[in-house]
């Protein structure tokens, strides 16, 4: 339920047109919106700052479609992660609006009121291959009105290469790092900046790397203290974290 | 070196002023003190915002101590953590007026201009054997000069502790939660804050716990998207990234 | 070897038309049906008071559906766990009246003499995803005689959704609780009721979830003391113990 | 709030006495307040049937001697587990009647109204090694009121050890079944109940045991579908739960 | 190169008929075919009691079909493991008298000389779907020369299973076990039996099963001394050592 | 119940002194008696052909004391493995002719009857270090009647050590081969002899040997197929199956 | 940057042919070439050696054609690894001379200015089914300029194999090792050969072999002190490597 | 023995001064000299280039200075690693000359014909709690007549002090870099240098570094291909091989 709504319900009932009773009632059963399926958090924004986003993964493409519309019809910003081209499909005959975007494998729909632009947010990624987890990171952080400053292919074993970004990197007002194998980029760049890192570990590597439990232990053990960790290939949390300082930091 | 002193140093050269050999050396020469087992990063406070830190364990109490009096030589807040008696002991006779904080093992030294307090940040923990990691990032935020809300035994079988706080959790800038066993908290507090959670899990429990592993693995996983996680017993970390997030909260 | 069957024999033998030779003889070779490639425990329902089950992964079609009919001839309800489409095609040719149920994976055959419904076991999940856990339990549940009452999507990130469902949760004899992830809710569950929580981990959840297995060692590490675990997606084992507890808190 | 507050809240609205914005601030401010769980929580043996238990470990002599004189003031049985000599030392100081026992290493104080006593509980165990965990189990379903079968030494190598107790095992509503190195003997005596089987993994063992974690594992493999599993050694769990079943039973 | 051999070569050099040049070279020149891509063994037979065996998985069907030809032409007993339909077409093209085994996924070929039957193995599986991993074994030990007692589905929740094979099982000179999810079958025929037990862990099972980790580790700790392990699904391996057993024991 | 009894049984039935229904109930509650274990129960040495053997690691001395004496009273050879100095003097005291075995930390009693020496198994171990779990084997088997030919120190990266013995390891009914590290030895063994090998992965190692799990691996996955495994550092399981092996071979 | 470009550099700001701002300018852009999704160093060869290597999985066929055409240009040998047909038909149509190496799954374009060959590494193979990675080092290793002994299915379960091959082995100026299952091939060659040794865990194997983890414990763990490990199935590396020994080795 | 002692011992056979029964005996008789619990291996010097060393961890101190003498007394460098101040004592009086280094935790004795120092090694680590580490490093290449350049404390969270050593990192022959936590350090310092880089991950850190398995997995998927790697804590390992290659280098 979004403020206007609350508003409005509690508007019917000075009005005279909703008992108190009855208003009592749909309070009780709302603030979450029951699919059956799917309880809809629309408490979420007044209570954490952002909107519910939808794990596409393992839901069918019909149950993304009702959500996504569902969501859409309350005029948040709306956000489907893990989607493949079939979610999209059906989100899209529902909400022809909406963006696919494939390489981060999202579907996006604007907010009614979208925020302006606040802060900075630098997505570095390790390697060509941690490309799709690091617009995972970006689009989400465009949809919640953050601009983004993109860095790819940044590796510590050519250390001129992010050393060529030091200037660039230090206009962020956080810096979200991907990278598989063994994770170093995070302490590297941890280094060189005075931000939040948000180290986001990626599957990419191979035999050892255990499909980035490697890099997800060398990121937690980083010798720079301001590298926090998300979940392996979790570019969406690293986003919404680092949407919540940026916010902070423009205030 | 920051790209003033860059340009500086390269006016020199073109005034004559410099040598190219010895404006070589001195870009090679960058600014870290070696104290042979150890090379204290003196630039750090300019390049990362925030002064070297001293990680006691496998640091003999001389090592610890000369540490230690090198930094406060110049001025900034010093920290050391992980420290027993011992390291105290040796820190003590060097700097008299540095203070032992026995339940978060660790030994401070107050900056000689100790910035304006900004910020607050909340410190949970689950269970009252948390309390030694949560004390690590309370002490450690109060030196790097922000206010601390302590509060404790908030565990998840007892929903009603951590409700009754989220009147005071919402004045928080950033939320840090430690908790061992299932590691449960940082997912429902996140659920009931608009800012950065960073989880803290311990190696608190016995069993299936793996000292702490099982407390990672749950935070790592958490449904709520604005948590992050440091190592296992890292309270330090937590303060850390906590007190930049705060930073930037009242700049 | 069903109840009938065995005061048939020893009839027989008090009739004299079987000596107690043959009769021990007979005895001593059952009490299980042997299939050649299986041996079905006819004697289960009396020695444990539930019918033997069929688990389907890892059997050809033709194997469920032999198994499924011998036991279907006893008269004892008849499931059958990880059907799929084609083992449900082989079991529906042998027994026309069997019922698939899709989401659920599971195959069953009422008893001739059902029980009467007793007791009532809730059936709570964290997510929509793992809902399909959630079904085999709460089918398994039904099949053996017990009510279900289902509660979808009430992860600990959004509390207010398990909160409201208190009242609800309080009629059951037996609550049992699905979730992957981290697997928090059994730990929030396990503090407001007062009865047995069965936790469930499911394989939901990616990277470091490590397919159910950090909901497995957060379950196992709950700070709830009423809560005791099963295997990864084992929906059907939750269901069957809650089922012991419901009849022994109906007896 | 409860239900009676909300409807005052909308009545206020109704009568004009608060404006909506006022009304939905309040609202935003306290979701969940209408469940008037702040006075449950005082009422946690009345919540979950069951009085808080101290874990000592981690805790010190002193702390947990001033949670037990605090719970032992309000006349409910008070068990103290993971205790040892000193912790004992400290509680019998303060609690002259408290008793300590060594080999489950737990402290109790009988409850003012001790409950009649309530089902039977039996508590078996593989080894002679595994004794201090059944004791464990074995105290607490004691304090609270069940009676308990012990059964010591009957590991699955000399099955007819187990065999031999078939007719007493059959008198318990609930069956604990602690074990370490393979962990086979829940799954052997979950076939000869039909009662649920509380699993414990022990930490016995050596080498590829890795200190209880290949028993916990087995057990939650057991083929045997009654059996569920709690954390390594953690026979007071398994003790409150099957408590729990037994107050069922015996309803 | 058996010693005798060994001290003919060196008599040769001493009586003139064989130069030291020539000596050495065929000292070097040690009894296997190389195939280029493969080193065959035909060796082995002398030294180890049994002919070589061919792994299929990971080799192409050509390369199986060339190593079975040319392992078939000496005469010895030829087998073929992990074998698809698709080797035995290569193989079967190139020895039309080679059998596949469909369950046990072997290609098999007999000796020219078949030795006479030796000894009694009993291959046991705990549930249906291990059938293929024990036939593996099976089908071994009869191609070796070595009888066989196959008894299926005799898990452990069912003891009156195994129970009713004791007198059988105690006619063979060594007992493999073929067991997945707990693997707690040998631990229990470990005590039945006065031979060595080869525990085969079969990759049967889900969740905490980890494909056979459970059922080996399991294994590994068998409080019966009798048990020895073998590496997960290699019924071959078990089959081999039994055989070697069976021989010394009927020698 | 034993075959007599349950022939008596049928009988009563028979002769009409007990109904059906009634014999029915018996027969239900005593489904196993009929086959006479409880009998067999005291003649383990005879079920499964040695005596029980005492693990003292975790017993107290006087329990020690206690089963050695007890066993040590019917004449059968008594063995204590994992015995320290203190479980020594507790037996010694019970038991002044037992021995102790420091290096192999065991405590032997010959038998009243000793069995004629039968057959011979060489013990083997890669490096110094593994001596003590070598021994333990060595010591077990010679108390239960078998020669041991032990050999030391021929790890696989000195092959000249292993080759040189070749001639005396064919002697040998079955090879016991204990190894730390990456336990390779067992492979090249097992390529070097025709009768099985035993292979006891022992602790010995450091950082990434994980106390032994590394050699176990290793020795689970040995390309040599007459290669079993028991636990880490179960010298006693080794020389306890490689009896069996020598004894069948000396039949 | 060599250090002479840097002191021209600074000779020109000097001589006032470069102004400072230009010149910082130039310190900053470093040489890679960037192609948007990756950043080519072509300043790696000055700077380690040898050129930069294409990791094809996880890249689309038309980035590995655009980033091979790139180096190709620059006349250096170029390299792509872990490449399909698909990766191939794209390189083939940009860079028709390019040549697809089916078994390493690489392709190879020769330097413009191919080095004289230097040195002789030997690649082994334990198994046929590790011939893929010996490939991928071999290939590697030829074109970089060195001379190549392949040699294949030298296991240790069949010493004669390998000790056939020993003075073959030592020609090479540095050893390459691949072997899976149990690993034990490189401890055996490095006791056999005076130069290092480089190991190669390959994913050969099943069950508990953890598709290469055991192999690579193994090898981490050699008794053989001139072995040194690269991750699993990495035969490039190790060719990389031993391709720098070998030319120092005949510098 | 090479391949003209066998040459000389057949023409020796030939020519009737040897027996071909002595000449068996003679060929079997390898050159390593047996201490009953200990094989030397002086053939070692011979076959791979430097002397055989002393693992002193799990051996007593008589048994370390047994072998430091037999081998000191052949006149090779002597070196026992691991060695504590008892095994230094012991060592020493026997050895009166040896060198105790106590941070290396070593014990060294110079060979009688000490080699001409040969190549440059760099020995690097990332923090000063791995100087141990890097000192056994160090003092091995030393004792084998290796110069050894000590670089300490350069860390990747401070760029700077690694990017300041670069020119002296390029006079070495082979680089060592020990490093715990995350193990970041081989990667950034494998692209700085065109020479093999030995990563030697170290125990220290604490909580997910889980005793250096963090650092090894991370140095096992290094991004920069000239890494390879050792056991955790294995400086001795690490400088073997690097001596290996500095040898190579100045041949």
């Amino acid at each position: 339920m979004n403020p206007n709504a609350l508003l409005e319900l509690l508007a019917q009932v000075q009005q005279g047109s909703l008992t108190p009773a009855a208003a009592a009632d749909r309070l009780a059963h709302l603030p979450f919106e029951d699919l059956d399926f799917a309880k809809i958090d629309h408490h979420r924004p007044l209570r954490t700052g952002l909107p519910e986003v939808i794990f596409s993964a393992g839901k069918t493409p019909s149950q993304v479609a009702d959500i996504f519309a569902h969501l859409a019809a309350t005029g948040v910003a709306v956000l489907a992660t893990r989607a493949d081209q079939s979610h999209f499909a059906a989100v899209h005959a529902a909400i022809p609006a909406a963006t696919y975007h494939a390489t981060a494998r999202t579907i996006t729909f604007p907010s009614k009121n979208p925020p302006q632009s606040k802060g900075l947010i630098a997505v570095l990624c390790a390697g060509t291959s941690d490309i799709p987890v690091a617009e995972e990171a970006a689009v989400t952080c465009e949809l919640f009105g953050t601009e983004v400053l993109r860095i790819h292919d940044v590796g510590v074993a050519g250390l001129q290469r992010i050393l060529a970004q030091r200037e660039r990197l230090r206009l962020a007002d956080a810096v979200i790092v991907c990278a598989g194998m063994e994770g170093a980029l995070p302490s590297v760049v941890g280094g060189l900046v005075a931000v939040p890192v948000i180290a986001v570990p990626t599957s990419v590597g191979y035999g050892a790397s255990f499909a980035g439990a490697t890099a997800l232990l060398g990121m937690l053990n980083s010798c720079s203290p301001n590298v926090t960790v998300v979940n392996i290939d979790n570019g969406f949390g690293a986003a919404y974290v680092a949407t919540l300082i940026a916010r902070a930091s423009t205030r």
